[in-house]
């Protein structure tokens, strides 16, 4: 059926195939990117065929970088909170955002392994356009987030290097987001299938300010069994054979918004994601590196590196609510519930089959008989 | 239609109306009180009718108790964590749970204003059984959880006094839990309907140990149109007026098991509640005091407040995995995550239409409607 | 000597006997009632002599309130954080107070096992001043801090009632404080002496905006070999039976300020606690309830129940540094940690001797031998 | 004289000079070495002179290894916490410690920019010697601190490389520790002096179990004037050019112990390093990032990556004490902080004089005046 592929043969997103997931209007791209000035990039890492050789391939890895502003991060550094959900995960930098409360690098996401590599060449990057850095004045936090590739990727291999990092960036956009198998989504599982990286957005207090949330997810979690599409528990519905195999993998979840939050209340955002992974089937399983980042690109909150006065003026997001309203920050929640659920799927039905190493496949979600059964749930 | 109401007319569980949640076997009471040892106790305060009078009436509201076991709880304490969801409420007694890792009394749940004579009746009950508190030992924690039924109760007259604790505690049962518009549920409110106490169980690991883990919610949260039952989002489904209301309530979710674990993986499994109240369609709202209490009943793991030696011998769940295979707590996770969302259904389809402060009705789930529509989306 | 005795016969204050901590200077009384608007009230409890009746006295007891501002804290709460330094302790609101930042009632001590009874009392009072309260609006949440008189009073007998509590809030001040065996400090020990209330303030950015830090401690932590006054071993060097007896005590810590910081500011303040505390020789013993609770009081900070629109002008430390100079932060943490030290000291050399339940004799600090000894040393 | 310097003129240690911190014995070589099977492994790096060349040099700098046992440490973890006490760093790991409770990998601290080199080192490391990590099995968490040497080091340069990892793991021995200017203590500075590494040990328990906790620590925060030695508070009493200069260095602290604890009871361990910094002037500065690690390497407690069974027995401390006994905890707190004091106190006195980029100099700590203002203090 035509409809259930694009015009070129990619792979739809979720929306595109009629599932409409919550209530609320999504930005003009469904995208992360809808926030404005923030930028996506990956850098994808593909080399060899056949058996694991550790250390030598095959590859199925890569990054993906999330640009908060286009200006410079470390001098003008953006609130942000990590919400460590399920910590099996090795994500760095966060003890100085837990303590700060911000966020002074682009945030990378990568194969487990290779975090350690993509914090250096974050560093790097940082020396190269702040070059006081480490000399007159502090050192830099990279931010780093990683999943697992292993069951196609030569993890050992650590294949993400400086130059793919700096690719990443230069390359990053504030337009559509490539979904699915690429940068740090290459190598990446979920439910079972297929999966990486996807992104959503919603709109918020449309008439009033006109704030958007975006998500970004690398996702790589959750076994067939799990799979919950728009509440259809569709992985118990297909007809599958049916491994109990533990779930090994994680997500990472990117919340960008231009309300105006700091720490504190960027982390009760972040802390929301967790609704949205639970709706996709997710049980936040033993070895699942499941971990949230949220900042805000508000001018009205960016933190400066050295601030002009001994206090500085912020405006807020009146958390308590206006006039006997409730509170305003119930519209981000929702929000960030739903792109991040949305966002999840997109990785899953744009994701596209991979053949790593040891021949190891990882199919593509099969569109047509999901479709079905969401169509005889009466959900699309 | 007679299947929908039980012989005596009262209101069914959603498992007897056909409503499946997740796959995992319940315990026989399908009710915390599976796990062994743990007794369930509730105390009603109801009078007045008519026009609220601050402080005076009418009142519908009182108390809930969790006993972990039959003993001194203050001598032999168990391992508990408490983790905090969303954090606007009022739960007593986290620190030292934090801290020590353990609980020492029995939990109880009440009205938000109420807390503080609850802990101190809760003392007073300690120091009845351990005349040594706060004279040649330590003091006592007592843990109280809170929900607001402002809606239905005069709060400001905190109707909860001593004796109705010691009443729950006198009429604790290890036997069927009632629930809905009962205790501490009386005038509770969820999704707009009436709600209250619920509760549920699973069995896991039942080829070797046989472990059970036991839920129970007071249920006091979100609004008509986020109800989701079995992933049917009901709420926007049901012909309702389209109340634009802030989510003001709260929910307190208890987990009890009988597997052996101590504070961190009892966190663990605290936070996993969450996962199944997102799938009720919670957003987790700002206003909302979202707290869940974990503890292990197992004997293996309970500390005594005197030791007889300088170490102590334990034998823990074996996190790690056993064997190659994932790691046990997996499944204990899943337990959690099905027995919270059916707990949370229990409450609804269990709570009864209830009349309280100023002739405010909150009525009782729809049954017959609710069964439609998810017969037709093929969930019954 | 004259000189170690006020005019009246009373006990000097530390910085009177000529012992100095630190070096920023102090506020005009040197108390946290140098912070423009904070007002410290004491209601002392006290009946009886002899043998312990359990229940009936005698009372050594009573409680203190810190009230951060003259108006309706509820409607124009302060920005807050709680830091649990060891949590084996009974302090309750704790939740709330870290997820929204915030304190909307006076903040109490007490005695353990009277914390539910005092946040009871504080809602009554709250429900005074705020009728809406749990009608129109949202439920309150209490402030509690609490150590254990157990060596003096009858603390079965939780003998600090509503009237107490009003009457200290009543009889607030924001002039001199009253300090040792009074209030919430009457049956309190620390370092095996008699302890109880102290304060000491600071002064920063004398020459910019002139903050002020002010702390009141509830001291009753310690055992006497531990003592160290201003660096000196002073516990080890007096003469005195050395019972090896385990520290049972605790301390709260009230921390005030008008520098402009929001929660996480304020839990790094309230987190340097520790430091001062550690340098009186604390070890933050196992059974020591330590904890700390710093708010600002800054108009510019304010966080109103109900908001005039959407968002809210802040005006905020600029934590990261003014024009290459090092943090303002670090001068609020130098004040706090000065104030902190010097405050213990205070509620020690404040106290005088008292006996209590069974004839029980908490002798105040002896001042010449201690004075004796610092000269020694050099620090007087 | 002498009597300051060892018998091949180098510096002498706090103890051997007379100073006594605390009143717990020491363990034989009074290092973390003396929990039994703890080894420390060092790599200097160090070329170049003159001027700064960002990149090229001078480097001053290192890398430093804890090890906690001799065994493969993925395959048999030990139960870990750590506790941010100010969070301005970049310590990795955190998130999967604080999850799981245990560490997989030797402990690295170097500077801050190299983190990310040195993980990546200490992942090749983990592949060396454990082939199936993300082949058959999960990945692992490398567990890097650090300080910034930037006042001595080409920072920008992250000259320490994958190799000096493996000769200070290669070389690293459980014999006495080398302290000061070496390994990741080179280029580092404390209270305006040369800074570095130092250690100490305490014996706990003698009469019963005879616990050692030992503690290492990389000084490299503080200013000249906030230095106290044993109470005393030298850096003021020094006749030293009085520089305002912001405090901007850190410290990581280490503690290593043979009771049997898991993560809880680890944490508290780790917590209290901050009442042993404090004692030595530290304030906790706003750009200091303190952090300390703590773990058992009790047999009792190793955490098994593959269990044999789906429990496992433990021997745990009796946290709650013995038969009327205080905590034995307590002891472990007062050796944690005694020892914690002692090293950093071991850092200062056995770092010698460095000369780095710029033609920097640091000066190692004047012995000479400083036991000449201790001695009048009447503390050597």
């Amino acid at each position: 059926m035509g409809v259930r592929t694009g015009e070129g043969g990619e792979r739809l997103r979720a929306r595109d195939l009629g599932i409409v997931i919550g209530e609320l209007p999504t930005g003009p791209r469904n995208a992360i990117t809808d926030v404005p000035g923030v930028r996506i990039g990956h850098s994808t890492v593909w080399f060899g065929d056949g058996p694991l050789r550790p250390g030598q391939g095959p590859a199925r890895t890569g990054v993906t970088v999330i640009v908060p502003h286009p200006g410079n991060l470390f001098r003008e550094k953006v609130p942000a909170a990590i919400e460590v959900i399920n910590g099996f995960g090795k994500t760095t930098g966060i003890a100085q955002v837990d303590e700060l409360g911000s966020i002074e690098t682009p945030i990378a996401l990568t194969s487990t392994l290779c975090v350690g590599r993509v914090a250096d060449a974050l560093i790097t990057h940082a020396l190269r356009t702040t070059p006081e850095i480490g000399v007159t004045t502090s050192t830099v936090n990279p931010v780093v987030g990683e999943c697992s590739d292993a069951f196609l990727n030569d993890m050992q291999g650590r294949h993400v290097h400086e130059d793919h990092l700096f690719q990443a960036l230069a390359s990053s956009s504030d337009g559509p987001v490539p979904e699915g198998s690429i940068g740090a989504g290459t190598g990446m599982s979920a439910f079972g299938f297929k999966g990486g990286i996807g992104t959503a957005s919603r709109r918020v207090s449309e008439e009033s300010v006109g704030w958007t949330v975006g998500v970004l997810v690398l996702a790589n979690f959750g076994s067939k069994r799990q799979l919950v599409i728009d509440g259809v528990p569709v992985g118990r519905m297909l007809d599958l054979e049916n491994i109990k195999e533990p779930e090994r993998g994680s997500i990472m979840m990117v919340v960008a918004t231009d309300a105006p939050l700091l720490d504190r209340g960027l982390r009760r955002i972040a802390r929301r994601t967790a609704f949205g992974l639970a709706r996709t089937g997710s049980m936040g399983g033993h070895g699942s590196g499941d971990i949230a980042i949220a900042f805000s690109t508000s001018a009205s909150v960016r933190i400066p590196h050295v601030a002009p006065a001994i206090t500085t003026n912020v405006a807020l997001l009146s958390e308590n609510g206006v006039r006997g309203d409730g509170s305003p920050i119930d519209e981000l929640f929702q929000a960030t519930i739903e792109a991040t659920e949305e966002a999840i799927l997109n990785a899953l039905f744009r994701a596209t089959t991979i053949i790593g190493r040891d021949g190891h496949v990882r199919y593509a979600l099969p569109v047509e008989p999901v479709l079905d059964i969401l169509a005889r749930a009466g959900r699309v």
